[in-house]
């Protein structure tokens, strides 16, 4: 933390800011270590203060032993406004761009000083990941692919999606780690719709699945995909599967430390415009950190180059509506020579 | 949803406004049926429009009959802008100002109109629930009532909190619905953290427990929180218990159309102020719908009057850092003569 904490200061000095108002939660927690909500982290050449409230007041003195806390017994915007207004040495206040028009005005009433906005200055350093970052999101990644071991036992004839999502979730808090996001189940057709919400549709003798899920663990993220069948597979299936898989791995071999976001890209899409099936409309993948999705995007309008250091995911799919749908995605570390695959290999349903 | 869209477009016509671009999730929601995310509604005097991206377009196909749905393949500030420049009969565009800065200044650019800020459009016609909303809020208290009797069996010295939040999720899950919001299990002194997440503590013989959670059903959200005690109980434990439970139903008591907001807080806060113990920091409670915490607030500071039609939480505490925590919850509906208590009474544990 105290390197991490002097990079920010340094951040900040280089954009002559004398003072630093943090609301976006995962910058918060980046910066103080603080995993809770509501709360805001104000950084000056002197000190980190994190303004939260009573719910909170024990669990940050134990999270943040490098900031100061402040509990608030006003609205937030009331209690930054109060500490800002007696700091001498803060003149002009900047405010993440991120925060709300709401809160925004809010506070630059109760100010006596001036109020900038900026952006970019938490998310450039939270993008390359330090060796704690990495360990934590290679844990989160082992302990998804555990728990969807664990749960495989629980895939038969008759299982609903919303069972199935209820088994995952429970095998991850078993093993000590929680969800970080909402768990996607999706049976037959209903793979269709990428974000498809677990429902009551129960799964037939022949049918596909697709699971989309991710853990949290020591607050950073893993985010995997996998697709199964039971009982007979249709051909089309097969070779949808095939083509995503190909799709997948073309995009994985172009990760390396400066190669071009947008190659990456183009891999994945590539294989998929050479088949007879329609191209994705998501991205190919998506930094992982604190936030299941940051920065750098995987597009093909990306700009800029990997960097060793980065995590991102990778995660190309064939969704044909009323019919299937497949998607692939994996965990990766870019590394200075090329690659780390962080997801393991999960195992195939056996039936 | 016919009669809610005429409220949208009357409360808009009052405000004069030509067009309203609606970001906040919750109200976005409300206004279109729509239950993803990363999507915008625009209202204009003839139309609904939701913008969305491909993800979601059969989903919003399905959810939302009522709408134009407007597959985006740009940022949703571009394609959202493309749309409003073609409008004509939209010459002056509002936007919640909930917004973040960054969005509201990009589509400002875009925009060859003029782009206001507008508060507490969708909000005020959310806080009255009509019969379909408070139906959902019911059943997601009792699903989350069942769901809780469901995981009693689990609960013996040796579970972790983790375990037993897991349990809880699988429960609910099996019952069709999902967590409205984490859920929080706290063993011991843990429950003097007021959202305190479920961690490796186990439970003791003698131990006490705190379980705060919430099921969404029909994107409707309950939130509900029981304590309970395995083993021998303490003296200390039993009189705060007891002191909560009379500050809880001190609250509710006063629940009734046209009772100031304020009026009920102090119900509760009157109780333990009484008592040796400390008072708690957080609300008495707060709305309850299509968020887990919605307006009205139940605070000391609190403006305004209880109107039939509204769902509330009631939810004081005791917390005594390093001892316990003791806080009871539960989901009442306003009426015009008094309330209804819509979280059912739940099991206490047989050992």
């Amino acid at each position: 933390m105290k390197s991490r904490i002097n990079s920010i200061k340094q951040a900040i000095s280089k954009k002559n800011l004398d003072a630093l108002i943090i609301t976006n939660p995962a910058n918060v927690s980046y910066a103080t270590a603080f995993t809770g909500d509501d709360s805001w982290a104000l950084i000056t050449a002197r000190a980190i203060y994190l303004i939260t409230d009573s719910r909170y007041t024990e669990q940050a003195a134990g999270e943040c032993p490098l900031c100061r806390i402040i509990e608030r017994k006003e609205p937030i915007t009331k209690s930054t406004a109060a500490l800002l207004n007696k700091l001498k040495s803060a003149k002009t206040i900047c405010i993440e761009k991120s925060t709300s028009l709401t809160t925004y005005s809010a506070l630059k009433k109760l100010l006596d000083k001036k109020l900038k906005t900026v952006t970019n200055t938490i998310e450039p350093l939270r993008v390359i990941k330090d060796a704690t970052e990495i360990a934590a999101i290679k844990q989160a990644a082992r302990i998804a692919a555990m728990a969807l071991d664990n749960t495989l036992k629980y895939i038969k004839p008759g299982t609903t999606e919303n069972q199935l999502a209820g088994a995952l979730d429970f095998e991850i808090r078993k093993l000590g780690a929680r969800n970080s996001f909402e768990t996607c189940v999706a049976f037959g057709p209903n793979a269709s719709r990428p974000h498809h919400q677990p429902g009551p549709r129960k799964l037939k003798n022949n049918d596909t699945i697709l699971i989309d899920f991710g853990v949290r663990y020591k607050n950073y993220c893993s985010d995997i995909t996998r697709c199964f069948t039971i009982g007979k597979q249709n051909r089309l299936y097969k070779k949808v599967y095939e083509t995503v898989r190909q799709a997948h791995d073309a995009a994985i071999e172009q990760i390396k430390d400066g190669v071009e976001i947008k190659h990456v890209d183009a891999a994945a899409r590539n294989v998929i415009e050479k088949s007879d099936f329609p191209p994705y409309g998501h991205g190919t993948g998506h930094g992982l950190g604190i936030e299941v999705h940051e920065q750098p995007i995987i597009a093909a309008k990306s700009k800029g180059k990997l960097k060793a250091g980065m995590v991102i995911t990778i995660e190309p799919g064939i969704y044909i509506p009323g019919k299937l749908g497949v998607r692939l995605e994996d965990d990766i570390l870019v590394t200075k020579t090329g690659h780390k695959i962080l997801s393991p290999k999960t195992k195939e349903i056996q039936l």
